[in-house]
């Protein structure tokens, strides 16, 4: 280990229960190296669409939760598919909720980004979005290395969305270093 | 009038009731040119959060429906602030939806991009994402005039979003006229 | 053959010789459907950088000569590869000249888009770099399929670039066909 | 002073005597915050169309002295209009030649992004497209605040190009003070 314990927590964009992003976000933990350990955030699902006259009224607790869950957290991993060449919807009403709490809990916090999908480009249209998000938001998302899982269902069991693939397992150990050591600075 | 009468329908991406993008899409009916007849569609906000498990056991009714009046216009006008550098969750999460309908209700249907913020870029940053959603889409996006409404909090009434400059006004019913001819071919 | 006889012509990213995507857009004119035929343009190696103190002396013969010959196609290939994420300085210098003739040789012009790269995302952020693009210029640019050859190397004869891969010439032709309906309308 | 001293360089992205983006980076000199002295690089113009058969030979003496200037500096400040709603070509040019260094002088490198231009985006669309490159290029591009001068012709001598808007000035030299903050870490 090559400096202090770091813990970073997934915010998953799909709510498919099979999703392939879901499998590879449950892989993360056991892929983390040593000092570094990986849990799930609440659902995006548990958020309502957002509206500014319901903030007025308060911050929904889901919300709040989430909040302070990645305000703690030395780091935020994004595991996500594309839909429709961009964010997915349910993914980014999370942000925008997030976005409005004073706390601004993505402001200089590291971010990583991963995406899954059947097709080629393996999400990456989706990323490229979402990067342009966080320059608002002023996280610091990783450069390099991308995480692009193209040919997903080649790549996980069907039935659960399991990541199977060694090779991406691998590959994905190794940016999870990579953030480390971009998080330790 | 110079073509067959048309009928144009607007999303909205906002959920706030004194939104300003609110304003300009309750504006757009009087500022239409003669022959073309604007309606708004129902809310973002009665659609579910995306998920395909919940797909599978059929579309919500005002997927159906939305999509259903989208197929029977003769073009959509999208009017939306942007949120985060990018599409608002809620709209996006519509447009999701919309996008798995058999039907393919955005297949090269005419689309028009609006939007309203208080900053100087109007929205810009959203209506590019949304552009190249509508590659995939194969929606058929006006390319000019484009209509960004920079400083919108001083060209509405702040208490209920209605547009209230008349400069801007007059230039989104330029901008219908230039859309009913490229519906109009 | 389906309509009327068209004309496309190739503009060309890369001054490699060796190119890979020249080597697709030398492949273009023997996939052809049959009534369209396709022709080289000029090289943009033989335009200046843009210097708008340039401009004002007179546009070079280049420029002129591009314009002219783009000015009078049915559509416009552009194949290219992508360089840092993007579109190549030597293609956009092009596009930068010859969007400043008064002959608007993009506007309303069909536009398809293909990239060939060694990656598996085949150039895809350098298209839509490149439909932003368009957006300005007013060009028509088809939404889909998309050509976006990944894998480049080994599909194309490594010491002349020439395309070799008979699945990614099939697939052009394919295009091909579908950018004469989308031009024909 | 709070740190310790720093040598930032301009990269121009204009080639025109009067460009008010010129007028913009001669300005930064005067109003950089104490400690920090901003000086000009070469001029992307004296860069010929990057070709890789030409790179085989061995890079131009001017693509030489702009890396290195550009490795020995402590941060990068890109001063560039937009074009076509993106990057202009000539200054993406350089980018290709700079990115294919050896040394890889944008590696790791601060950099900040202004623009300046007649229209109220000022320049936006540019800057968005450069961050995309500066992924690839793993450089690391300030987030906050964003310099876009828009309505550029008002706020610049019209002859010269020469900044004359105190309040853009005024503007400038905090963003200028940020990014000392944010490259001193």
């Amino acid at each position: 280990m090559s400096g202090k314990n770091l813990h970073f927590v997934t915010l998953l964009g799909s709510l498919r229960k099979a999703s392939v992003n879901g499998g590879v976000a449950r892989a993360l933990p056991a892929l983390a190296p040593e000092g570094v350990a990986i849990s799930a955030l609440g659902s995006v699902g548990d958020f309502p669409l957002y509206n500014a006259d319901v903030q007025a009224e308060g911050f929904p607790a889901a919300v709040e939760a989430m909040g302070a869950a990645i305000k703690a957290a030395d780091g935020v991993i994004i595991v996500s598919p594309e839909y429709n060449y961009s964010v997915p919807g349910a993914l980014k009403n999370a942000i925008d909720w997030l976005s409005r709490l004073p706390s601004a809990p993505f402001k200089a916090k590291p971010v990583l980004i991963q995406s899954a999908s059947p097709g080629a480009l393996g999400g990456a249209r989706m990323q490229y979005h979402l990067r342009q998000t966080f320059v608002f938001l002023d996280g610091r998302v990783m450069n390099a290395p991308e995480a692009m899982v193209g040919g997903a269902y080649g790549k996980s069991d069907t039935a659960t969305g399991d990541l199977t693939d060694a090779a991406t397992k691998e590959f994905l150990g190794k940016q999870l270093a990579a953030f480390a050591d971009f998080v330790r600075g």
